[in-house]
């Protein structure tokens, strides 16, 4: 009989995906943008969110029809966070989200977690997330390039000793779908950054989950078994 | 020859759809909940906003999975309009919107405003749109139910002594476009309150443009025509 084939090993992206903090970052860009001088409609910030800061400031600049110089990106993205840090206390970790990286951490199914964020910026979700030292974090100072491209989900497959396409990619933004694809993995969706459904489809979710806990629920659906 | 068909008469929504305001709204709701115990992912909310306040309170509760009495759906109420209050300032109208709503005034064609807030609440946004004291707008206190009923929408056309069934609705939510379908209007969508195309193609807009700026370059696709 052949060998069974490895259980998946999954990379989650954090705002949105496991942390309840993407409208607090679109609102806190926002705000950023309109101390410059930059007026634009909140929804186009929206769905910019989970690329990587320099390369969301350079594209709000090409949405407003301005160029926006590297010295205005990088104030841009010193004021985003100061004005998110206003919304730091409120923030709290998606449901379900602590129990499925806990579920998985006790089945022994290889996870990590993959963020267009800085480290320092990460530090407080994946504290209230439960995250341990020990389970490997990429951010964004760990690879050349965010999302969407595929570097931090490569990075990620390649400290969990995986291949790549053994990776499943979770996420709610489409840069995660687009860099999971890049990357050669499967992806899955969650709506709990404020995509819809079918947005998320479209870039290629296989499947999409309200949110971690429904995710948490329906794990038999993704390959991944934890009753052997 | 027969007489021409008359042009539509346009009911507009106005969070989200005439004025950037459904992430501060969403936000202040969760900082509300937040604030009475109640936990809630802010996503969830944004996909309530547009609906009476009343029927949000108690959609969020059952959301929860707790029963909302009629006081604490009261005091959620206030502290939501407390909480909206720090982002007034930064409330802008849709890119377009001004603009939209002058060019259908000079061209003569009837317009209406109809809101699921209260007239106090909607003040400030009504001036930066511009809108005069003789232009129709339909809120809250005028009408035995808010969105998803169709109320404000016949109430609209009433208003404007159009038949309901010449009355096309623009919205951004799913709300609005149930409630035009409930009130025999043909319905538009647009993204600029973060909904994404397909969520309101759904349920029924059989146009969606990106923000007002849009539909205003694309008039003549619904029908209306300023050349004469």
């Amino acid at each position: 009989m052949d060998e069974p084939f490895d259980s998946p090993a999954l990379l989650f992206d954090l705002d949105g995906t496991l942390i309840d903090s993407v409208y607090q970052h679109v609102l806190a860009w926002y705000e950023a943008l309109q101390s410059m001088g930059f007026l634009l409609a909140v929804w186009r910030i929206h769905r910019r969110i989970g690329m990587s800061g320099g390369l969301l400031a350079q594209a709000l600049g090409r949405e407003i029809g301005q160029r926006v110089t590297h010295q205005q990106a990088e104030e841009l993205q010193k004021r985003h966070a100061a004005a998110f840090l206003k919304y730091q206390n409120e923030i709290q970790p998606l449901p379900g989200a602590a129990d499925l990286l806990a579920t998985l951490r006790e089945a022994g199914i290889p996870w990590a977690i993959a963020t267009s964020g800085r480290r320092e910026a990460a530090a407080p979700a994946l504290e209230k997330l439960g995250v341990l030292s020990a389970d490997p974090v990429i951010t964004r100072q760990e690879v050349h390039r965010a999302k969407p491209d595929p570097d931090l989900f490569l990075a990620a497959a390649k400290r969990l000793r995986v291949p790549v396409s053994r990776a499943m990619v979770v996420g709610d933004s489409v840069w995660d779908l687009l860099a999971a694809r890049r990357a050669g993995c499967l992806g899955v969706g969650v709506l709990s950054g404020g995509y819809g459904r079918e947005e998320l489809q479209q870039v290629g979710a296989y499947r999409v989950y309200q949110d971690p806990a429904d995710m948490l629920a329906h794990l038999d659906e993704i390959g991944i078994r934890r009753d052997e």
